[in-house]
C-alpha cells in the first residue's frame, strides 16, 4: 500500500458500515480520504477517532445529497466515477483506481422480493464497472476499474431496508455470522495492493456460512 | 391469440418504433390497448391508422411523463409492473402478462462508451423481471413475466442517442440489415400465444448479421 | 415453415422426449429428418407414427453412439455442430440452422447437488451457441444458431436422472404442472419460422408454475 | 498464512505455468504439497527448486494422466474436488478450501474461434464451483471453494494453444504486459489467508491494459 501513502481517495457513504471502515483503513494506510454522506457529522467523528489512533492519514467529510436508492446506487456512482476520471485526466493521474461497491446481488437473483429493486440496481454496478473498464482500456490509461460484490454483510442495511419492523430486521443476522465491513475494506486494500499491471475487476465474497 | 381479444394491454413508449408496432399488433389482434407517451399525438394518428385499417380492438392515447433514461427504462418499468400486477390482483386476472422490454444489452456489455448507460439500465431490467417472475410464483399466481431482449433495431434509438450527430446516427443502421420493430412486435404475440402454462421469460434475438 | 420444406435436419436424441417431439413437428412440417439415437427401433416406431400420421416429411433413424452426460451434451453437440456447418459450406447452403437444446439450467445454478454436473454441461452449452454464432457471423455467412433453454420438462430426465429411486424421480413431476415435450418442439418451429434476417438466439422458457 | 502451515495441499498442473507457481507459493508457506501433472520430472526439477531456495514445505510429484481439454478441465476438476471433499470428510476437516483454476473466458466469450472450447469448459468451470459451494453449505461444513478467474496470463498456455504456429504463439503475449502466473498465485494466496468465516467465490482479474 506504499504507493498510495499521500494521496487522495473519495469514499462515499462514508460515515457508517463499509463506507466508513473502509474510509478508516485508507487513512491507516496514509491517505487523505474524502469521506462523503448525507451526515457529515458521523464523519467527523470517524475523523477524530482516526486521529486518536495517531493513523499517518486524515480523513476529511463532506456531505453529498443523494438519497433514493436508484440514484445513489447508480446515478450518483455514475456521475462519480466519471468526475474522477475527469479529474484524473486533467492531472495526467495514469494509475489512479475506481472501486464500485457491488454485492452478490449484481450477480444473481435471490427470492425475496424485498430485495428485487436493490437488486437490479447492483445488476446496473455490475455492468457500469465493466463498461467503465473498457472505456479506461480503450482511453489507453492504466487507471483500474474494480468492484467488490460482497454478500450478507453486518451493517446497518438491514436495519433501514426494515425500519419499520426491527424484530425482522434484527433476525437477518442472526441466521449465520455475516460479513463484516472490515472485511470488504481488506478487499479493497488486497485491490489496491496488487501490482500496477495486474486489475482485479470483481472480487465475490460471502460469508462461509451463507447459503444463497 | 384468441384468448386475448377484448382485454386491455398497457403499452409504453406507444408512440414509435417497438412500442408502436406492439401497440399495432396488439390492436390487430383484437385487444384494447392503452398506449402511452410523452408525444399523444402521435398515438392518436396511429390509433386512426388501426382505426382505417378496419382493425378489430382499439388504441387509446394516454400521456405519460417520464423523460430521462434511467427513470425510463428503471423505475417507471419498476412502477408499471407494479401497478399492472396490483390491478389484477384487485380484479382477481391470475392470467395476465407482463412483458418487459430489455435488450441484449441487458446481457452482455459491448465496447462502446456511448451506450454503457443504457447497458447498466437494461442489465436492471434483466434482474427486475426475473425478480417479478419469482414474485408473481411466490404469490402462487399464473401471471406470467417476460422480457423479449433484441439486438439492433432500426428505430429512433440511434438518432436520438446522436442527435447532435446525425451522420452518425444514419451510420448505425447501414452495416447490416438490423431488426425490425415489427419483428419484436412478432416475439411479443408468439409470447403471448403460448399456451397458458408456458412462460417464455425471455427472448433474445439479434439481426442474422449482428456480429456482436 | 414453408421455406424448409423438403429440406434436411439432424435431430439428435431423437427416439424420446423433446428429440422425439422435435423430429415428429420437423416430419409434420415436410422435412426429411435423420433422426439419431442410440435405440434405433425407438426411432422406427416413430417413423412409422409419423407415415400413419400422414405427415409429409419422412424420419431416417440413425444409430449413434455417445453415453455419458459429458460427451452427449458438450462433445456430441460441438461435434454435430462442426460437422453441419462443414456439410453446409460445402453444399454452400447459407440459410441453414443450428439449434441446440440447453436448459435454464444454462443460466443459473439451481441448489440441487445431484443436478450440479448437468448444469456445468448446459453453462457449456450456452458458451458453445454464443460461440457458434460469433463464428457464423465471423465467416458472413447467414447460417443461424440458437438455443432453447427449458425449465423442468416432463420427459424420461427425472426417472433417468433416478433410476435407482423410482419414487423420487415420479416426485418430480408432481409438484406442478411442468413444461411437456411439444412445447419445446413448438418453440423449435417458431425459432425456424422467423424471417432469415432474424436469429432468435435463445428462448427460455419454464412452466407458469416453476419456482426457481 | 500460519494456519495452512504443515497441512496438505493437492496442485494440478503443477510441472509448468500457475500450477507450478502456486505450488511454489504454497511450499514457501510452509505446506506439503502434492504437485500432479503428466510431467513428473519437471515437478521434480521444481521440488529441488523450493528446497535449494530452504522453504519450509515439501512439494511430492504425483502422476496424472488426464490428457485432452474437456477432460481436464472439467472431468478431472470435478474428481478432484469430489475426493478432496470425500477425504476432508473422513478426515473431518472441516475448515478445507478448494479452489478451481477459471478464467475470464468462464464469463464472456471472445470474438475468437480458436479459444470457444476452451470457454465452454471454463463456464462449465463457473458453474461446478458455484454448484460445490452451496453444496458445501447444505452440507453444513465450513470447507470453502473459490474460482479465481484470469485474463490473459504469460504461460505455456499460447505456445500449447499454437503449438502449429509459433509466430501466433509468440505474438499472444507481445501486443501488452500480460499477467504472470505469480499473480495467480498471489491471488490464491489472498484466498488462503482470508479469515475462516470469509469465503471469496470469484476473483476475476486481468492485466491493467486488457481490452476484451
Amino acid at each position: 500500500m506504499d504507493r498510495w501513502k499521500g494521496r487522495t481517495a473519495l469514499v462515499t457513504g462514508a460515515s457508517v458500515g463499509i463506507g466508513a471502515a473502509i474510509a478508516k483503513e485508507l487513512v491507516r494506510f496514509g491517505m487523505t480520504v474524502l469521506g462523503c454522506a448525507r451526515n457529515v457529522e458521523k464523519i467527523q467523528k470517524l475523523a477524530a477517532e482516526c486521529q486518536s489512533a495517531g493513523y499517518p492519514g486524515v480523513l476529511i467529510p463532506l456531505k453529498c445529497g443523494w438519497k433514493n436508492m436508484l440514484d445513489v446506487n447508480v446515478l450518483a456512482l455514475s456521475i462519480c466515477a466519471r468526475e474522477a476520471y475527469q479529474s484524473m485526466k486533467e492531472r495526467s493521474v495514469d494509475d489512479g483506481h475506481i472501486i464500485n461497491l457491488n454485492s452478490m446481488c449484481g450477480h444473481r437473483i435471490l427470492p425475496n422480493a424485498d430485495i428485487h429493486f436493490y437488486t437490479a440496481t447492483k445488476y446496473a454496478v455490475t455492468a457500469l464497472t465493466e463498461g467503465l473498464r473498457q472505456e479506461l482500456r480503450e482511453a489507453k490509461t492504466h487507471i483500474r476499474a474494480t468492484c467488490i460484490s460482497p454478500g450478507l454483510v453486518e451493517t446497518e442495511f438491514a436495519p433501514r431496508l426494515y425500519s419499520q419492523d426491527p424484530v425482522k430486521a434484527a433476525n437477518i443476522y442472526s441466521h449465520y455470522k455475516a460479513l463484516e465491513a472490515i472485511d470488504i475494506a481488506n478487499a479493497v486494500v488486497y485491490v489496491l495492493s496488487a501490482p500496477p499491471h495486474v486489475q482485479i475487476g470483481d472480487i465475490q465474497m460471502r460469508s462461509s456460512e451463507q447459503v444463497t
